[in-house]
């Protein structure tokens, strides 16, 4: 059964990986299973034909069969539910593994993106720069905790899992900023996860989709 | 095997029910699971034995056995997969209905937890009353395509889910606001969701933490 995601056909970050077809790919790529990607436009993004599969008009989206997903978390999960290699067997830590998927969407990623969205939104306002220290602090209140829950270990709970490949992804969206490097032992846990040979292979195929060096796909 | 979560001493709501151990006490009355509250102070919840249950210093959290469980998306979810009530048999289904929890926690709650909290981050600054017309935009904008897809239907996929207990729950929090007033079949599927029998249990037995007309506990 083909595995088809959708991913930016013109990516802001223009091959950086910060796309969350990147989670997507990188999590397909752990457990070895094949995919083909269909490339969409802005505009296509907010046709009713994307909003079928995507109700709030986003990439990326997953179909399989009779299946239509949305949701990076959601897709990322159903990929670990069926495939080895993202979810422990225990119970009792696979049940972690995905507590830390979820701490990664709902608790660490909302801040880091009001951080980035700001100069999209808000660059031209009176207020940017003042309001521009707010966010970084409230950014910082979650590394803090996250960083010591870490420590130096490898990964966020025994074995890499979906948990650390969600949180490896959000973390990354500080990349343009200097507040990662407050943090040696995220910086090294980001470092950790982006020199596995499934992320580099995820990489490598987001950024052909903008070099043109492969075809896109996985 | 005894359940306990925990929950605030001291809500900021005082029994409004926005909390998110709410969603935890509406989970397990669907599925009919007894479970213990320990109530925890601020200033407890930013203690060592506290954060080792959860490391951001948050509630709610849910022991059960040798389990420790933080993120109400996850606990919500290990309700949801060991007892029938909350996630439907068929698989592409079930598959949908977690994709609308993580719809609800990383789409939804993010620009309704932004528009919650500016009050208390920025009421005093300069800029605090532009930038909630910007603040109400983007919860529009989410509520568009949220009340486009839930159309004339009862529920998001199908029958009730776990997917629906978090976006109803989520939706709630824009309590205090008119905005859900503009979108008359959002406004409904809250009410449909505050109607059934396992919510009102739940409400009341939060509720009860701050009247003291009935001990803590489900």
């Amino acid at each position: 059964m083909t595995t088809t995601i959708t991913a930016f056909e013109d990516s802001p970050d223009e091959g950086q990986g910060l796309a969350r077809d990147m989670r997507v790919r990188w999590a397909l790529e752990e457990v070895g299973q094949p995919y083909d990607v269909r490339l969409v436009s802005f505009a296509e993004m907010k046709e009713p034909a994307h909003r079928a599969l995507h109700p709030f008009g986003q990439i990326p989206t997953y179909e399989e069969g009779d299946l239509v997903l949305f949701e990076s978390g959601a897709i990322i999960f159903h990929i670990a539910e069926r495939h080895a290699g993202l979810l422990p067997d225990d119970a009792n830590a696979r049940a972690r593994a995905i507590a830390w998927m979820f701490a990664a969407l709902n608790t660490v990623e909302p801040p880091i993106v009001e951080l980035e969205q700001a100069p999209y939104l808000e660059r031209d306002r009176s207020w940017y720069e003042e309001r521009l220290v707010l966010l970084e602090d409230r950014v910082r209140v979650r590394l803090d905790d996250l960083a010591h829950r870490l420590g130096d270990a490898d990964w966020l709970d025994g074995g890499f899992s979906a948990g650390d490949l969600m949180m490896v992804m959000v973390l990354r969206r500080l990349d343009g900023t200097d507040i990662l490097r407050e943090y040696p032992n995220l910086a090294a846990y980001v470092a950790r996860g982006e020199a596995r040979p499934a992320y580099k292979r995820a990489f490598d195929d987001q950024l052909a989709v903008f070099t043109g060096r492969r075809p896109a796909g996985g």
